[in-house]
């Protein structure tokens, strides 16, 4: 968990790590100036517009993509991490603790919707 | 990196920590049916609007939130959590490996918008 | 045109009547001051989230939705209506002509995608 | 409001009027089996994210866009117009009464927020 895991030396993809990146990236390029919460915001909601253009003309379709061209796959790999990188952005210019809150959150969600105990968790083993 | 970051014994949260953490989720649940690749991006979609909201009627706001109540930036931190959670398990129904694919963007905005040579890296550290 | 088409005196729904009667909605409520370019689009945002959590967690859904409930219909009816209110508004606080910007679209796209010859116009009458 | 008012013998823009043109286009096409409701909500979602494109990196800008160049309006009446035209084409492939539910909206919303006494309706003349 702490290395190679992506062949290349690269450390544990963690979101503190993203978030890193990305602040050295915009001060390199002397890009603060425009990484306001609201600028960074609708840069995002520009991302989401291009994620949803890739599934826009194709009905519904299965899991895994089974049908897409590796390029496809390509395409839809950047523009999530586009998503990603813009959201990881935001919630560090507007001082939100993303890891933090994304634990949080999924343990109000488990509260607020119980699991089923017939289903899960004796069988796909948690973490 | 392995450790009690978030004081709580909680392991360094990586994107592929989120990403067992919402399959076991929906596991347990049975919400396994539901998440169809464009169900989950509608759903990011609409998590996008409810972080809009937050911001609609502020007009620019600074970085870091000065004057914003703390309860505003709990909210916050919530929808930028849902957006996450859903881009997570939305990048993991569809077979990208969202964790290679976000280094892999960063490395392509590189080659793309090269670094200011007299900003930054001498003076920030970089990682 | 011109009359009762919908049963109440009303007259016909123009893009520049929706414009006049928000105009008139906001300064009613001195709402003015927050209607700046970037807050509208924010909004517009919030109201396409919204839309689109009424058809998330659907799957593919026929045309017509014939299988809804008339509440659901409203309801959708509702979200559509905010995203259209909206994007007039916005379209007026930014001055463009929506009117006249939405039948340029329609001549521009026409160019850009000649209609098949043996499609249409022919037979469904055209206006 | 019957005329010519856009120089061109134009019937005065309705609703009802780019609804059946869009319907139209898309028959002229065959593009009918393409416009389901979710294809159609999602190509609105790729629109609204081009129009928030055009604001991304501009920090808050003024009513009116004063500072704009001519092209950068004319790219932002196309965008506008965009999201329009398929909020027009999902609402009539749902088989909803766009025109009747936005009238309906604004008498809903001027239920829920009542008018200020002291503003507007007497000095600004209304409709």
């Amino acid at each position: 968990m702490t290395g190679a895991k992506h062949g290349t030396g690269e450390e544990s993809v963690t979101l503190d790590l993203l978030k890193r990146k990305m602040d050295e990236f915009a001060k390199e390029r002397d890009w603060e100036k425009f990484h306001s919460p609201r600028n960074l915001l609708l840069a995002l909601v520009g991302e989401v517009g291009e994620l949803s253009e890739i599934f826009q003309w194709k009905g519904e379709v299965p899991k895994g993509l089974p049908d897409w061209k590796e390029e496809e796959k390509t395409h839809l790999g950047e523009e999530l991490s586009d998503v990603l990188l813009y959201l990881i952005r935001l919630s560090d210019i507007c001082g939100i603790d993303l890891e933090k809150a994304a634990l949080r959150k999924i343990e109000l969600n488990a509260l607020k919707y119980p699991a089923n105990p017939c289903k899960g968790s004796s069988d796909n083993g948690g973490d």
